[in-house]
Order: C-alpha cells, then sequence, then structure tokens
C-alpha cells in the first residue's frame, strides 16, 4: 500500500446525547474515552474518543437553532465532518480559493484545541463538510 | 493523548462521480490515489485515497436501485460508513446482537479486499453505517 502526506486527525459526528451515544461506542465497539468537554463560545459538548490511528468526535449541540442543532433537525444523527491537517493554514486556503471552492471561514479561527482551524464549503466538495487544522499551531 | 486500541480501517463517502469527485480530493486536498476499481457483485465502482494514517474510499453506484444508489437519491452525496478492524468478526457480531444492537449482515461476507466483512445497523449506531473488517484474514 502507498501512503499518502496528508493526515487526517478526526472524524466529526453529531448526536442528540453524548451520554447516550457514549454508550454504543464504548461498551459495544470498545472505543476509549478520552476527554469530555463543553465549549460554549461554539454551542457544543465534546466528547473526544482515541483510536489507534485516529481521533473521532462526538458533538452534541447545547443550544437550540446552534449550527450544529439545525444540521441534526436537518439531516439526523449521524457523520458530520473530516478534519484534515494542514501545514500552513492561510496558504492552503488561499489555494483552495483560488480554484474556486467556497470556504465557510475565509479567515482561521481558533478552534477548540487552540489550534487554527477553517471549515470548506461542503456544497463544493461532493457534500463533505471539511475542516482544515494547522498542526503545531497553539494558541 | 491517551490511544485506543481499536483501529478504523477506513472512511466510505458516496459520489455521483468518482472522476467528477477525484478532481476535488487530488487536486484541492492533494490526497494520494491508490487504485480505481470495479466491485460489479457490489454494484459500486471504488476509488482509494491513501493518508497517512487511513484510507478514504470513493464509492460510485454502477447500477440504479443499488443500495448506493438509493441512499445518494435520498441522502444526497456524502460520508457513507465507517470501517473498524476487529480480530474475530464472528465473536465481536455475537456480543453486538447480545447487546439487542440489529446487524445488516448477521453472518461475515467476503468483501472488496478479500477480508471478512460485516455492516452494524445505523439506525442502533446513532445514525452512523459501521462497517467491521476482520484483520489478516484473506480469502
Amino acid at each position: 500500500m502507498s501512503v499518502g502526506s496528508m493526515k487526517l486527525d478526526h472524524i466529526g459526528i453529531a448526536v442528540r446525547s453524548i451520554d447516550e451515544c457514549l454508550k454504543i461506542w464504548q461498551d459495544i465497539l470498545g472505543l476509549q474515552l478520552n476527554m469530555v468537554k463543553n465549549i460554549p463560545q461554539q454551542k457544543v459538548k465534546v466528547a473526544v474518543l482515541d483510536l489507534k490511528n485516529i481521533k473521532i468526535e462526538l458533538l452534541e449541540a447545547t443550544e437550540e437553532e446552534s449550527t450544529l442543532d439545525k444540521f441534526i433537525e436537518k439531516r439526523g444523527e449521524g457523520l458530520h465532518h473530516l478534519c484534515f491537517e494542514v501545514k500552513e493554514i492561510e496558504s492552503v486556503l488561499s489555494d483552495i480559493k483560488e480554484q474556486g471552492v467556497r470556504l465557510i471561514d475565509n479567515v482561521p479561527r481558533i478552534g477548540v484545541s487552540g489550534r487554527k482551524i477553517a471549515f470548506i464549503h461542503p456544497k463544493d466538495m461532493g457534500g463533505v463538510l471539511i475542516e482544515l487544522s494547522e498542526k503545531d499551531y497553539k494558541n
């Protein structure tokens, strides 16, 4: 197998209740819980599960009408986004924009982990919501 | 960071056209294409992209009214399933069933890679379609 140069940092899953879903992921699949934290500024609670090669984030909306709450109302619970690790996020965003792809965040913001992050619009990415996260950058 | 014991083998993404989507994943995100193959028995064409820590499979339906074609008609293109690596698939399926979780495949079948695989019903897994794939088993 060839090995690519990009790394996937985590997979985000939208859930109605982290407590309910942890039963599934921990008890049924045997995944290991790293932490649960509230992110009031993003109106979400996040449970981080560690696998050998990747992290899974369970995302619960903490306010009605928040972006995540609207996603769940429209699409139901399930797979939400993929987060790729990049080196220089500003330069990657500029390249992507030049190719006519719409960005949700034209300018990076500071994510939950303290890293610079930005989301790409799923309409130009085959229906997949993609987050970019700058490696080694910590606020 | 703690490290879990489970490994995610790949992420499946439902696409209308592999040719169209490869532009996105290769040109925009710089992912590396490993192979494209037709799987007539499953009525899909698969493009495997290699990342450092995981594989992404782009899945295109090759027949109308196939399971994948129906998924795309109903939900649109986007994230489709997660595939976890397990050691003894029969024993894992039996444990899962005992916990009242519905399986799509009660008995493993041979997947694209030649491995024993089985799908768990998304209704009992928080809306996430999950594939299990037995490590080291090759047909």
